[in-house]
């Protein structure tokens, strides 16, 4: 268990001064830092086909940038390289564990673990990113520099598959520790040069912009097969002109629109789909056969406990307390009775499900039913 | 040309006391008429790749269907079956001249013009539309009966790519004769049997539904780039439960969306592109090699007349006397000065430029630069 300490800040502190509005530097915001995965691990991790890795370089002044699945890391030699690996914590649940320190921005808000190793002179290059994040110093030391906002900033592109930015002035200029932290708020640009091998995590958060909701939703019809309302006009004029498309009709088209953007109930469904959808693939193993409920009534009523798949992207909603709760994992939905929250809860805000949690599962049918088609998908595991 | 009697009401009066509300029959709504295409010109423009066709048959009580194109049509046999072929007025001029009575609704609401040859027996079955049409009945007779909307009509697949209905009751049962038009909204249900070798011609109309105009809006979005606002929340506070979706965030999401939608502006451009696309294929052909403007000039000046593309779908808004107008011409956007309505209106409300309009086009620089681009994208060519 990582333990954060904000500089003495509160997390509402922490989010009232500088989420979303300027940089932090805490440093040793984790005391005596263990890396939970090595170089070498990491290696092995950018491997593997489904993991989505990339070296970036930088070598006399020369910027490359290759994707993986990486083989071999021989013809990098020994400097002016990073190795950046993304969704760690959907393979590697020790890494996994880094983001928890962190869920004091509610699950949806938080999208995945990057982990990068770096040799002496390596990075990215200064850049802006379009979403917070938190860079946990591992092993090693970097020199970081962080900056403002700064619309003057121009996009350069040292090579074709690199977007970096001309020279910011800095606000924050520190060489980074074992255990300490940047918090980088969107587009304050960035440039991290490694100072030995070293290893940082970025714990990633998610912002939907505008056209990711409406796509996001015109998928939603899409999928589920809801034609809505057609256009109608009896009530129709004849019009001074037919090419025109008349203030009126656009009125019309528009409400039909604002109708499926309006109704409440509709958006929690689709948006709860929609954002607990994960975005890079996750290290699910449905047991095979499957389980039936009783015998995972039996192994948890015996003391096993169970697991939540690293990366799973758990929500719910609840229209007000005598509503249905919505539950929303990796993009389907759950109906659970008003009355059972504190279930719910159990699997969207824990990681694990303890022995007196696993009882709790196994005490209710509704539960059971639940937890076991939970536990056939490779969403929870036993771990004991 | 042919000239439309609405059973002696007005336009107005049509649309008030039938449009999208009852069926009508319309005794020789077109008197003295004489069929724009033959059936074997129609059999020739089912032969072709791009044009979209189908025959239904029904041979002793069995339904089959299949798609065009059609190369032979003698295993039909002599009667049970119909050939039917969609916007024939892209691909025939003569036809396209059908819609042109029905110009009371505007042009974005106007679909296509459907060519149906019927043999004795031979019909679609009973069945029902999402859109308005106008059936006109050509050479030949049928039987026609059409009911009003029925919501305790049950759904009937007698092949699997054939939706019928069960039967039904009718409010008009008809023998109809050429220049005999039927009018029938939207939900009600119909079915025509043909007595005799038989043309109908169907002006079907256009009606988006919400998960339409939303899926065009973001197609709208991905084509242009547009990104948009991203969800923000410096105003964050610590949350009572991590895995909830806030009523806050869920509020913000749906003003997000909301945004895009109330923007009118935004909504003409979007709205006018994503209208004035056509369903089908267009018969373009791009001259070549591509007029010059003063080439084109010179024609207008002496007397050339320009027709406009069958089934070019030509639309314009105007947000105000002031402000320009945004021409939309099958998905493309012209913007247009203020005080060039007549000008616009010229390409969207008639078929045709004659010797004044193209005088008219040829008398000013903009114009010209607009018809030329027209002329050289196929959508209007030269007659004479
Ligand atoms: O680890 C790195 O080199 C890049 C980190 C970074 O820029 C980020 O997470 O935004
Ligand atoms: O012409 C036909 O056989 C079918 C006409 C029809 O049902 C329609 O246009 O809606
Ligand atoms: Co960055
Ligand atoms: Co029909």
């Amino acid at each position: 268990m990582y333990q954060l300490c904000l500089n003495e800040l509160t997390p509402a502190q922490f989010l009232a001064e500088y989420w979303q509005k300027k940089p932090l530097l805490i440093k040793a915001g984790f005391r005596n830092f263990i890396d939970p995965i090595s170089p070498d691990e990491l290696a092995g991790l950018a491997g593997e086909e489904e993991i989505e890795s990339r070296i970036v370089s930088n070598k006399n002044a020369v910027w490359d940038m290759e994707t993986g699945p990486f083989e071999d890391f021989s013809h990098l030699g020994e400097d002016g390289w990073t190795l950046l690996v993304q969704a760690v914590d959907h393979w590697h649940p020790q890494s996994a564990a880094l983001i928890e320190p962190f869920r004091f921005i509610p699950n949806w808000r938080i999208d995945d673990l990057m982990v990068s190793f770096s040799t002496a002179g390596g990075g990215v290059g200064p850049h802006l990113d379009q979403y917070d994040v938190f860079i946990i110093q591992g092993q090693g030391k970097r020199h970081w520099r962080v900056g403002m906002p700064d619309s003057s900033l121009k996009q350069i592109c040292p090579h074709p598959r690199l977007l970096q930015v001309s020279p910011f002035i800095d606000c924050i200029n520190v060489i980074t520790e074992p255990g300490d932290i940047l918090y980088i708020p969107p587009g304050c640009p960035h440039d991290g040069i490694s100072l030995d091998p070293s290893l940082n995590y970025s714990v990633g958060f998610r912002a939907p912009a505008q056209k990711d909701l409406l796509t996001g939703l015109a998928d939603h019809l899409i999928d589920q097969d809801i034609t809505g309302q057609r256009f109608t006009d009896p009530e129709r004029q004849v019009p001074a002109s037919v090419g025109a498309i008349s203030e009126q009709d656009l009125n019309q088209v528009q409400a039909l629109l604002r109708q499926l953007v309006d109704d409440k109930a509709f958006a929690a469904e689709w948006f709860g789909s929609y954002i607990s959808h994960a975005k890079h693939e996750l290290d699910t193993t449905e047991p095979d056969p499957h389980y039936e409920a009783d015998e995972i009534a039996e192994y948890l009523e015996e003391g096993s406990v169970l697991a939540k798949l690293g990366g799973l992207r758990t929500l719910y909603y609840q229209a007000g307390p005598a509503e249905d709760i919505q539950l929303f994992i990796n993009g389907d939905r759950f109906l659970v009775p008003a009355n059972e929250l504190k279930t719910v809860k159990m699997l969207t805000d824990q990681v694990s499900l303890a022995v007196e949690d696993c009882q709790h599962f196994a005490a209710d049918h509704g539960r059971l039913q639940l937890i076991t088609v939970l536990i056939n998908k490779g969403y929870w595991y036993f771990t004991e």
